[in-house]
């Protein structure tokens, strides 16, 4: 649960803007001025009553009949949600998945910037990948506090990732984004987020194998 | 749901089940040789018997006071999760996103391994990334075809992301991830598993700018 405007925002709310705000993009794309939620809660699958909730925790209006205007929705939604701030996050493990996130530019329209990553593999150290500069570990205490950062990301292996995000929180990180499939356990204030892509693998894997037997 | 042996597996507990392998990894790298309920429970902070409970779809048997052992239990799960077959994918889309996870040389031990990406940038077909050659979309239906493919990974822009997934189900795909903020109408029988990182991301610079404001 989080607060805007002395309201309390769901985070299941937080998780559907993103959608809402992909579907009225296209929609400018397509020249459309307005979108109603009716429109919004046809693409989503749910009722538009919950589409109407949702946007009223943000500055968002809409005017009877012609519902939002896609423009100021876009605007209004983007600052909501801070995907206009560029905010910085360090991530560590450059390894398979972490290369990869690096080489994701699109992140940076969310409002992520990726400044530096670390690692201990003396192989890694020193180099860059699209432009973003791998340091070592042992960095990480005095570049969080030069560069103000808040944001850890999490893509070791399994086996330390536990230690990385207790380093992290002592260094001052406070908030955690963690692809690895561990359960972090951090004490309270401090944000996890997880993205869980092994689990949605095994539950599409698993799913599939049944669809065959059928 | 999903079905083994004539159970019924509930897909949370499928999506629990990398976690325990996870851990389970790293007791063996730690050279631990049992492992009991209480242990990855206390791990997962769920209950024992939900433990117990998941793995008796599986065909892991622990013993009366010892637990389960490390080795057994691991070559099980990942049996059970399909993780030990090299499940050929499409992916459409080499933008960003999509030339990150091509990086990704880590979800193969998940099961998973791209064939080939498919794009329609004349920039980027002919290309390889990490040995993964990029095809123009219209080899998608030869090629799903004659390699018999059942997976595909949409990694496009928003706006093309359902007209993509119209092609891979009139092409033969069965099973979609889907990397983009969209939700994919599909008809019954075709499998939707949905990685939502930008969901994840507003959700974290929300929990976190609302604890900097408190």
């Amino acid at each position: 649960m989080s607060r805007n405007n002395n309201k309390i925002v769901p985070t299941p709310a937080i998780k559907r803007m993103p959608y809402y705000l992909a579907y009225v993009k296209g929609l400018k794309k397509r020249g459309e001025e307005y979108v109603s939620s009716k429109m919004i809660a046809d693409y989503m699958h749910i009722d538009p009553s919950q589409i109407t909730k949702d946007l009223s925790y943000t500055d968002i209006i809409g005017k009877t009949r012609v519902g939002y205007q896609v423009d100021s929705f876009i605007k209004i939604l983007r600052d909501f949600l801070s995907f206009n701030i560029a905010n910085k996050a360090f991530l560590v493990g450059a390894g398979s998945l972490g290369s990869a996130l690096l080489h994701d530019k699109g992140i940076s329209n969310y409002g992520l910037i990726i400044d530096t990553a670390f690692d201990i593999d003396k192989e890694k150290v020193g180099q860059e990948i699209n432009n973003i500069k791998i340091e070592h570990m042992d960095q990480f205490r005095h570049l969080t506090e030069e560069k103000e950062v808040e944001i850890g990301i999490i893509t070791t292996p399994v086996d330390v990732a536990q230690a990385v995000a207790d380093l992290m929180v002592a260094w001052g990180i406070k908030a955690i984004w963690n692809f690895t499939p561990t359960k972090l356990q951090v004490h309270e204030g401090i944000i996890v987020e997880h993205t869980t892509m092994y689990s949605n693998i095994a539950s599409l894997l698993n799913k599939l194998k049944n669809e065959n037997n059928n």
